[in-house]
């Protein structure tokens, strides 16, 4: 069976920088958008309109872009949406058998749960989080702390929510991982060659 | 200033072994229970007494060993325990001056946060801590696993109550630790090794 490690992550808490560095000192495949691109040539949606689904929970992103009742949008998006869910595990577990891979958010620990992965959260205290989009964006460097809090509190509630609908559990609960990694202090680039020996 | 690494724990996670096992590594000293002996010396209560007192919630413990009213027996337990967290939190805080160290328990990342230590919390599956408690207490092995269980949360219970009481914040939240790591499916010896490379 080959080795596979997820990462659940908090915006800004640097769980893409986690994954790749990871998977270049493991020589492993690394999977993030890459998924979604994958989906999109399969279910022939626009790409865009995907990524935006995947991560959001589907009756809160549609009602924005249709003029319909309430009830049909909800129901409608969530069928169209749960089956981008669908397609997206069934491509995540088509990775998984293909070879070694790090997969990043994408409820990938728990679609793939039967493959045992190794199971990583990353996450951080709102300053460092705010420090660390900045630094990655820098076009963001005009909002202030709080337009950034909520910007990242946003992300994460999508995050959050879209996770308990399709996984029933909470995210980011300890309880659903090996290790839970506070990025707050630590370096990365150190932490990935002592990840990587743990793992 | 000295280097201090604080271990939060489930009952039956492994909290102490890692905690041992890490101070031997890094040339630490430890501390768990000897805290308690250190506090038993400067008040004059019996050890067990505060042992028993400082595992649990101070109101919970008491009325079983007073026949007073409720009310007052409560205020007195809560005067009581409270002065001995007073004190322990004291002796916490001249054995981070006194040396590098590894505490297991006792609310130490909160009670000495100005030292900034770095916070680990373990834990684990029902499953495997009911093992592990098995081979650490080989008269427990008489217990069905039910009764095991119950033992087990009933600890924990008491463990989070006592921590929020006195942190106001909730026990095991991985917010308050730098890295938070699921005992079930590791090797411990392994793990420390690694850990203290990490650290």
């Amino acid at each position: 069976m080959n080795r596979i490690i997820t990462i659940g992550r908090e915006f800004g808490s640097g769980g893409r920088e986690l994954g790749r560095r990871l998977a270049e000192a493991l020589h492993m495949e690394y999977y993030d958008n890459e998924i979604i691109t994958e989906i999109a040539k399969h279910t022939s949606l626009a790409e865009d309109y995907i990524q935006a689904v995947t991560e959001k929970r589907p009756h809160k992103l549609y009602p924005i872009r249709v003029g319909r009742s309430l009830l049909y949008v909800k129901n409608h998006a969530l069928v169209q949406s749960a089956s981008i869910f669908q397609e997206q595990s069934r491509i995540l577990r088509e990775m998984a058998e293909r070879s070694d891979c790090v997969i990043v958010g994408r409820c990938a620990e728990f679609v793939l749960k039967e493959y045992h992965p190794f199971r990583i959260f990353i996450y951080a205290g709102m300053e460092s989080k705010i420090r660390r989009c900045r630094e990655k964006a820098p076009e963001k460097e005009r909002l202030t702390d709080k337009e950034m809090t909520k910007q990242i509190l946003e992300v994460d509630k999508n995050r959050s929510e879209y996770y308990s609908f399709y996984t029933g559990m909470t995210w980011g609960d300890k309880a659903h991982y090996d290790l839970c990694i506070n990025s707050s202090g630590i370096d990365m680039k150190t932490a990935v060659n002592i990840l990587a020996e743990f793992i």
